[in-house]
């Protein structure tokens, strides 16, 4: 399981979102490995008109629905048929009784729950919480090219045992670094489940190339598991 | 001119926030009163392809592109179509120093910018600011059903005097608990150029006919203006 | 164990602050009950000069020594002679990452970690950050009267007990509601260590009374579960 | 006029905050220059018992006493003996409608108000929100050791004419990059009436000789603008 995050990259912004996500759906098809796209709160619906792969916010705010000017509403999220949503990002933050109630949220209004974690403690504080995903992606990597797959894999592996042990369901992405599908098989290696990648894809110089990679990864990690 | 806040009501969400554009684009072009809609941000994209009015994000955020999941950039509201944006509405204050970014990132980004202040200090505050216009708002009033207008008529009065003088230009709105055609022309006749509204018609039970009483009070206002 | 909050009460500011932790060390001394208070921060000095019980900090900043204008710097707490800090009140919530630095923070500079958790939930998810003690307050009913000890017997029993498969040495405190030594009572006997108070304290009309009954109540509270 | 910013410097904090105070308090007795001091929180009442020059907070919250845990009332610096309190300083941005209901509190309590701005607009904005003080620092040149006063003159020049027009009493402060005497006689020939700084003293080698030829630049401006 692969997430593209789109951020507010200009790579993927309005129709070359829209592109973006075509291309993404055609390695998924070919492959048969899931990959999914976060794109911004403006472009899901087009997305979701144009691709069949799941969709995911970036963001919802613990609302109900009413007065609340200016933040993403869950049921809004829903109704453009995305399939879920990133909570917690580094990039945005939330507190703990936000995270726990944007959860139940997502949950009753059947959208998947992706919470992002910082580090080990917090990965397995927001376990507790009952996300359907969590991805753990140290902030000093991201962005960084440095794969948090290799920079800390005992960081990982021992998280992953922690979070085990408290959440057994909960399927595990990891984060941070990842622009090769070598770090896309390490980071299977040591015990995520799939990966959660943004400039790794979305800045390459060719898009069509690296998701392939990540996918073909993917693919042989499976195998390999199988086996 | 009349603004129609979306806000996240249920009424306009999704499907529904596309219908009730409709109905606003056939009053306004029957009427030949500008409206404009401000719908979650979700929602913008079908609404720019469904109608020919203006349209309005309810916020956007004070960055440029790159690393910011799950925020707002101008260029994607710019790219759907739209016309430009609310700012630190009452229910998504934001610091004085992000209020000036997002005036400026807007004017960059062709983008009209549309400042909400609760009450005369802060409207002057940000009238030095050089938005194009200026939304009064006092929050105590907001969903009320009592009209600013009605209200304090002469905070309002005295609050467009102290704003003229610093800028001569700015567009002044009045808002809050404006549920009538008569509140409308209140409004008009204390000197505001138009109104922002929300569950006034959002909320109403018959959505044209309040629609229609708007866009005819906002007409009579200006002819006998003209007179 | 009882913590009273002194929130920013007038009843418990300056002067009247240094006043009410005297009232509560002479009962403290006299009952042998461990008896802790939370002033303002302007306070906390003169409070850990006058008195010799146990002085917590209401908030601190998830920040180390530098350039943060306005911030509650850890060291500056500990220098006061404080012994701790209360983390995450609900009328100061904190963001996840934040929770945790706070906690690892007050750690490395021996101070006390109070960390305050809403609901079952997220007790259980700050459990896993190993803070020294987790106070469970129910916000819709801090400030009522009505007991969380009482209004959520069933609550509390269950939260306990996942906070302790998680955390066997964390102290769990509950507050909200507790204006009475029966509740007080209630409390120990569901479970938990002790009680933070706030207004039930500092707003009564017989400050030494009701400090005295609260002592009093934790006393046969301890008794009863010794033999 | 000097203000002296403490931030969260250990060179600064506890113990050594008071003698650095007394330093400051010496050399304004001897040159009869105004020297203030903004200490963190906890040590502003050692600092007010200790000297008698002016004494603030770097921070208030726009509240009123009562359920803030965690937040600093204006009334609790008052009691301190403090004599104003910093607003909206670069490290702690505030919402535009909370320096407006600070100012306001401030006032209230008889506390003088120094607003932060960041750039020359938001100076004019936040000088119609009458604030008793402005002090303008661009938060690129903090801590740089490049002082504004240099940089930037023609902007600073421009700046306190914009906000002349609008407010004719607010007294001037620059700010950010002040290290030596001639930083502070730049920026008093170019207008501002004083300065705000922080690193320049409080990190400096030998904090006297730095205080000393800040006073005596300080003194030598203003006899140049009497003469």
């Amino acid at each position: 399981m692969i997430i593209v995050n789109f951020k507010t990259y200009l790579e993927a912004t309005g129709q070359k979102a829209v592109e973006l996500a075509k291309k993404i759906e055609r390695v998924s098809l070919e492959t048969k490995v899931m990959i999914g796209v976060a794109p911004q709160f403006t472009d899901i619906i087009a997305i979701t008109k144009a691709v069949s792969i799941p969709v995911f916010a970036q963001h919802i705010d613990p609302i109900q629905h009413g007065s609340h000017t200016g933040q993403v509403l869950a049921e809004a999220i829903k109704e453009t048929g995305a399939t879920g949503t990133l909570i917690n990002h580094s990039e945005r933050q939330l507190r703990i009784s936000d995270i726990d109630a944007t959860i139940k949220i997502a949950s009753e209004k059947d959208l998947v729950s992706i919470v992002c974690a910082n580090n080990s403690d917090i990965s397995v504080a927001t376990a507790t919480l009952k996300p359907d995903i969590i991805a753990i992606e140290p902030p000093e990597l991201i962005g960084t090219g440095i794969p948090v797959s290799k920079a800390k894999p005992e960081v990982i592996i021992n998280t992953i045992k922690l979070v085990r042990k408290i959440n057994k369901n909960v399927i595990i992405l990891c984060g941070a670094g990842i622009t090769r599908g070598e770090d896309v098989s390490a980071a299977l290696r040591i015990g995520a489940q799939g990966v959660l990648v943004a400039s790794g894809i979305v800045k390459a110089k060719d898009q069509n190339m690296v998701i392939r990679e990540f996918a073909e990864a993917t693919k042989a990690g499976r195998v390999s598991f199988e086996s």
